[in-house]
């Protein structure tokens, strides 16, 4: 979706990707590229081609994107140095510790011993996380005692070496999220707003969130020092946790456009994807104003392992302020995430509702 | 522009066009095929791997496009009978006017009797249009006296038997334009705006224009009847001229997403390259609202005759709800449309005005 903004500015869009032909961001340009992301020789002669790089995805090591970007001599936005700090989610978490965010309680765990301590200090059941690699709850297990951790530690690949990382769960009321843009002309910073999860999926998002104001104005602070603190170029999204005790806790960051901002297309003057496409270029940043005082966004998930068709989405499709997304995947499946829907109303409780309502029907 | 609110609904586009692969769309997609506008063979190979055509011109012949379309077997949209109504000056002005919408005075002139005929009854100057092919001002030429009109005769091909549409001069007090989408889930209009040119080209769009609310409702009611009266499905401008005795009168009507219209991008709900794209695939329709009371679009027009680079456009870009568009064109030379500026803002007197300070320096 950063595609369609960056063709708004009159640029051309090349695209690398590990698979083949048939991703939606391939349909939309004549240049393509398939390789392997650790091919370094490949990424690099793509990059000669193009004046400036940019990921929307975090899964390229940040070795890899130093030497494509030393050799190619074409800038890469968010630059490997921002993707060192938190590709890896122990340096992630030390990084933002170091800059005074406060984290979620976590452990680098080595050893059957380090994972019961870990359960006695912070509770069972806790989390177990690949230091690299997640997404989505992919990479991640969620353990009630010893026997669970262990075997977790051996699944997430602990016994050959990756870096595990232990996780307490927060007891929280909340899961927020706000995007920052960050450039050399400022920064800006979207509004604080609500993911909603079922199955570790974000199912929903409302914006602003329905927490008190000084919650919100703490969030957006944390994230534009988390921003700095990686020295981001580009749009960074950032979640967090509202605890019970009224904590606001960093949880994950991403160094790219984000589900949870997906919103903003409609919902803001300038969405997430316009200023990143701006803000890796070092153009003056857009507004991140709301549009109308509630947004909600309705992830549209996959209901049937099947070649990809919408069905039942008229309505969502005739409501006024209502905006239907799909993404173009040709294959759908269940849970996968296929488009969305925004609705921007006046008020939450009857927005969020409606656009429910509006969606609950599809299927995909 | 389209192309880009068909992707955002997941659709795949493939063009064709009479130029080689530099057109700003050949570089949003995989599928360019290039052959001339009366290769009723090319252009059916071309529709038979598509679902539904549209254009964004009104360039080919209707005959060639009812035959691709029964070649093919792909639907046309608009269709090729509403093509064949409005290609033709003579026949467009005659359908309009069966349909009881007002239209400004012309006659088809076929000799010097009548090239002076017309001058006596309604006036000098008037203008001398090819009834096929004008597009900007080219194809037209303003007539003072018998001499020039003879001249502008022969040099749009009179003697050759193109069909010569005299036209008087009008004096109205503002030019208007509407646009209406439709299908066979209805219509939606948007709202009456106003046109601003300078040497025949428009410079600027005033939505909504700055006349009587009766004036633009007529000019609403003018437009959703002239889309009816040629059947027309996908997004259609109509502009008309308010004469200083408050008559509304239909000038010229373009069967695409249309210059007078790209303030909606940001400024409506839905905009016209939204509707368009609904519109030609049997989707209900979307919100023509207006984002903010006024909304402002200035034209980028080239200013060099050179490979295009915007330059002092800054400001523009930092300003809170304004939204540079650049179309990706390559050779920029002076007057030729090059992007887009549109500003949102409360009042349209200021907005107008800020709106022309932030493009005045920028040069392409």
């Amino acid at each position: 979706m950063s595609a369609l903004k960056a063709f708004e500015l009159g640029m051309q869009v090349a695209v690398f990707s590990d698979r083949d032909e048939n991703e939606p961001v391939q349909f939309m340009t004549p240049n393509s590229t398939s390789s392997s992301f650790d091919d370094i020789e490949a990424m690099a002669e793509f990059a000669a081609d193009c004046d400036v790089l940019t990921l929307e995805n975090e899964f390229i090591d940040s070795e890899v994107l130093r030497q494509v970007q030393k050799i190619s001599d074409t800038p890469i936005y968010p630059s490997p140095d921002s993707f060192s700090l938190i590709e890896n989610k122990l340096i992630e978490k030390q990084t933002f510790e170091e800059a005074g965010i406060p984290v979620t309680p976590y452990k680098l765990v080595k050893n059957s011993s380090d994972l019961k301590n870990f359960g006695e200090k912070h509770g069972w059941p806790y989390l177990l996380k690949s230091s690299k690699g997640g997404y989505d709850g992919y990479g991640n297990e969620t353990v009630s005692n010893i026997d669970e951790a262990e075997s977790a530690f051996r699944n997430l690949g602990g016994e050959k070496g990756h870096d595990i990382v232990a996780e307490a769960f927060v007891d929280f009321t909340h899961e927020l999220a706000v995007q920052v843009a960050r450039n050399e002309t400022g920064h800006v910073v979207y509004p604080c707003c609500e993911t909603v999860q079922e199955n570790h999926i974000n199912v929903a998002v409302k914006s602003p969130a329905q927490v008190d104001k000084s919650v919100q104005d703490r969030a957006q602070q944390l994230a534009v020092a988390a921003a700095e603190a990686i020295n981001g170029k580009g749009i960074f999204a950032f979640e967090f946790f509202l605890t019970k005790d009224g904590d606001v806790l960093l949880n994950e960051s991403a160094p790219r456009p984000h589900n949870s901002g997906h919103y903003t297309i409609e919902g803001a003057i300038a969405s997430q994807f316009e200023n990143h496409v701006r803000a890796v270029c070092g153009l003056p940043l857009g507004s991140p104003e709301l549009r109308k005082p509630s947004v909600v966004m309705i992830n549209l998930l996959g209901s049937h392992q099947r070649e990809a068709i919408i069905e039942h989405a008229e309505d969502a499709i005739a409501e006024p302020d209502g905006h239907l997304h799909s993404y173009g995947k040709l294959q759908s499946k269940p849970g996968r995430k296929m488009g969305h829907f925004t609705l921007l109303g006046e008020e939450m409780d009857l927005t969020f509702k409606r656009a429910r309502e509006l969606t609950r029907k599809i299927e995909i």
